[in-house]
């Protein structure tokens, strides 16, 4: 970020940029609620009238509706826009490969000058990840917690070309950005640093809850803010924008430290044996209290995996994550240790392909050998999606003859998100004159929809957002106004493309049936082929079948430009003759129909 | 099958195969276990010596070990084999357009004279669906329920050049096949006519379960055949080949009538909705009790989708499906009947792209547009890897306006195999002197490998197979013996290949960076490069990063070939540093290797 040039020292990096004030929890009950507000951010030569908007506030939804992943929410008013989170989404089946998956950002480039500052929730990639791309057209200061800014800040040294101040806020801090004043709620999710928004704007208060679940016994922090949720509730919420992720799950998310409990549990039972814990990297409250057990069963820590190693160092930095000095060791050292003195952290969770956990796995990882002395344990869910790659893992472990502990067979997880109790408390904590849900697919959110209605909300006070649409609030109303552009970027290396692009159309057509090159040369005297046709196929053929085909084809092409002046023809007719009469033939002899090209020179 | 001539005529088909006796409870009891022997099968010239294989029998495991799917076991004993099971396996994301993936059957080619007939279970795709590619080239009779029979002979009719004999069993029907005594023992599952089987052998008996649950209370049939189960365990079984698919689940699979109660509270809160139900088209019991909801609640029924009209049709009029005359209407007639007259029972609820129900919740069915007065109920739960598919559909269904009713809301469907306590009940019934776990990835054979162990059974009484895996046993024995060629043959229209097969390697490369072709002419008098190369590229540059790309590939490929003389040069390495240079120059610009070919003319 601004004047950091990839410097390490994250401290000094962020008191370059503004620092929030911090409300303790006494002040902030002698205050009665009422927010002190940091003008960190108030562009020059703006009035208050001009801040004022009029009363109304626009929502724009850029992301994280309607689908899961690629969070973006705008919130417009007057010549003020600030963006709530900037996420990436993760490239599914259709979108072979797509790197990563981004908004669609026109409005915000269209109305760049207008956009005040990103007010980041919380550090997970489906919120930051897609800063660095929307940074580079639409640059303005990025508001969250140390935890989330380190984080920013370690993503945006891949791409040197950024440059963005950051402003460290904590729970209950207060900056007005343009005419916005949010407040920063602290709430419980699986990464330290999280917060919930309340925004309040010329149309009243916006409630953003971000990702949160309620933990009365959460690790490393303290329980979501419920006394200053309930006091913003009291005092008046216009609009709750609340997640929607677990909607479908009864009950309560079971608390962080229960899981510790288990994995205590699992610390006793395999006490001889060399562990290797498999987690999110992020989810630093996890991986401290594998640090904690560390201790007490007296092992050393090796961390593992890229992400790991990078998050871990920069939670020790930053004091999120505490442990003896001494207890971390080097992954290339464990051998210098006994088996029942060692514990591996790594990535790898979701069965990604290269990760340390899917080489160890296969035996393709050089300076760990898995066998009978070793256990592992997968603490983390598959996300949907991945559930095949997380298997074949957990047999390749099982065929080492590891003992191997995941998910099916003991609570190793706990999920971020709040199920349905803890939506119905904040509902009820909030109790807010208009609803909408966000983070969610469709079903998700339509069945927050019927929770809500089931608490007693009004169907008029509802709406169910979709990708690209523009809500309006006012004192009295929320009604939809219009769409803006929207959808998914796709970032394939240097390149972008969108779900139309004919670079993923043909990828996904060459990956069903491949490809039949056809090339001959002409004469340029006579404007006739020259010599044969040659045929080159990809993807395409099995050994089985050659048989004659490639004669065949041949034969094929002949037949369509033998009689042909090249030099008179029109050229694109002929391409596409040929490429009929060779998918006709491979459709009839083979039943395939791949991409036909053909190289005329 | 023989003399079938795609005859819909079932029963007069099968009545040309044999009918072998059928045994009911009274008489099996009588004869206290001595099964009475149909020796509907045994090669002439062949003595009682011959047929003993020396008390010595293999088992040569060619599929559904290590895996789920594709299942198939070969028992091996001097000169016969049988074949328990010829199923297919589905392709995953790492086999692009392979239609359908089957077993190495090399091992049987190499032994056809041996094969003396295909033993088979129950009539799902995961054992029948490779029966028309191993028929090919290992002909043999193939022995099963009147159902599974009238599902193997409508799969054949895609392959008129078979032609088998098919042998109709009931449950305690027996069979000699070569040197085997077979009998058939009814088992409850997820498709009507499903068996386990007890093989009695030179080497002891043989019991492999087959897919099985316990349901007390079954649909359309009886409880699995328990007592017959116990008494062919207190003669004593030497091996048990026991299925594993739900071993990682604790307590019993809930009943199949628990669901239709579920049904039919969703047929009363829906009373006046137009009502869709979507399930497996093998599953007749689920769509008996569909079809018997029907009738009370009024309402008439019209199946949708290919499978769906194909196996009702056929389960109808073999009589494992019953329902008054004039209940079952076309779907076209649908729109005749009010709302709440009609129900659909319908493909898709894996979220197939082109099923009806995927097509009718994207709105792109003509017959069927489904809105608010619609209810839809998902009655199947995702196959690992259709997660993402379902997810849609619902989202989808939800966005029109349907109420949906889907797995994670209601226990709407129930599972056809064992959990943890079946398990326990058939090897405690059964307890064999030896025991394989079979049907699961290495994950599910190793737990059940426990739970056996955690039974009391000996370790050195077991063994874990694996694909290929050829074990013998003796009375006394269960050892490993070898192994045989084995794996994955994808079937794609009329190719196949296996997992090494270029032409699935060059696809997963297609559809990750798509392809870059380079051509040009060559002068047949200078042996130089005659005018400028042709670029086309598929799959790989955006339009936003075209700028000069071809231009620049173009001076690079100039500039590896400008000095060539074709005449005499090796073209190979020629081609080879093009693709280096266009590999390199594009790794550095737009970071993707693309698949680089040449075409010389």
């Amino acid at each position: 970020m601004e004047q950091t040039n990839g410097s390490a020292n994250l401290n000094a990096n962020l008191s370059r940029g503004q620092q929030a004030p911090r409300q303790n929890a006494q002040q902030a009950q002698q205050q009665a609620g009422q927010p002190v507000i940091a003008k960190v951010h108030k562009p020059e030569n703006q009035t208050k009238a001009q801040m004022g908007g009029g009363g109304k506030v626009k929502i724009v939804f850029l992301g994280g509706v309607g689908e899961i992943g690629k969070n973006m929410t705008a919130l417009e008013c007057g010549n003020d826009i600030i963006v709530i989170d900037a996420g990436l989404g993760f490239p599914d089946a259709e979108m072979p490969g797509i790197d990563l998956v981004v908004q669609d950002i026109t409005y915000l480039e269209r109305n760049k000058d207008k956009v005040r500052g990103f007010v980041i929730t919380h550090a997970h990639e489906d919120h930051i990840g897609g800063l660095p791309y929307v940074l580079k057209t639409v640059p303005a200061t990025i508001y969250g917690s140390r935890m989330t800014l380190a984080l920013v800040e370690h993503k945006l040294r891949e791409h040197p070309g950024i440059k963005v101040k950051g402003v460290a806020v904590k729970g209950r801090s207060v900056v007005q950005i343009g005419c916005f004043i949010v407040e920063f709620i602290h709430v419980n999710h699986s990464v330290p640093g999280s917060f919930a928004l309340s925004v309040t704007t010329p149309a009243g208060v916006i409630f953003h809850t971000g990702d949160f679940k309620i933990d009365y016994t959460p690790v490393g922090g303290e329980v979501i803010d419920l006394a200053r949720i309930a006091e913003i509730g009291r005092k008046g919420v216009a609009l709750l924008l609340c997640e929607s992720t677990n909607v479908e799950r009864e009950g309560f998310t079971i608390s962080e430290t229960s899981v510790g409990a288990k994995l205590d549990e699992l610390f006793e039972k395999y006490a001889d044996k060399r562990l290797f814990v498999a987690t999110f990297s992020s989810n630093v409250h996890r991986v401290q209290q594998l640090l904690d057990l560390a201790t007490k069963y007296k092992r050393k820590v090796a961390f593992s995996g890229r992400s790991m190693l990078a998050i871990s160092d920069i939670a020790l930095k930053i004091g999120e994550m505490k442990t003896a000095v001494g207890n971390v060791i080097d992954l290339a050292n464990i051998n210098n240790y006994a088996d029942k003195e060692v514990l591996v952290v790594l990535t790898g969770s979701q069965g990604e392909s290269g990760s340390a956990l899917a080489r160890m796995a296969s035996g393709d990882f050089q300076k760990v050998n898995l066998g009978p002395s070793d256990a592992i344990i997968l603490s983390a869910s598959p996300i949907p999606g991945n559930e095949k790659a997380v298997n074949n893992i957990v047999n390749n472990l099982f065929k080492r003859g590891c003992e191997v502990v995941y998910e099916s067979l003991a609570a190793v997880h706990a999920s971020g998100h709040a199920c349905r109790e803890e939506l119905k408390l904040i509902h009820t904590l909030i109790k807010p004159r208009f609803f909408m849900p966000v983070h969610g697919e469709y079903k998700h959110l339509k069945k927050h929809y019927e929770l809500a209605k089931s608490l007693g909300m009004n169907e008029r006070m509802m709406a169910l957002p979709d990708l690209g649409d523009c809500f309006e609030l006012s004192a009295t109303a929320l009604k939809k106004v219009g769409q803006v552009p929207s959808g998914s970027r796709l970032i394939d290396g240097t390149g972008s493309g969108d779900m139309d692009s004919a670079v993923l159309r043909d990828r996904i057509s060459l990956a069903e049936d491949g490809i039949c090159i056809v090339g001959f040369a002409v004469d340029k005297q006579t404007g006739k082929i020259s010599g044969t046709p040659d045929i080159m196929t990809k993807g395409l053929i099995y050994f089985d079948e050659i048989n004659d085909i490639y004669g065949e084809l041949k034969k094929i092409v002949v037949n369509v430009v033998k009689d042909v002046d090249f030099k008179s023809c029109d050229q694109t007719e002929i391409r596409s003759e040929i490429r009929k009469a060779v998918q006709n033939f491979l459709n009839k002899t083979i039943k395939r129909r791949p991409i036909v090209v053909t190289m005329i020179e």
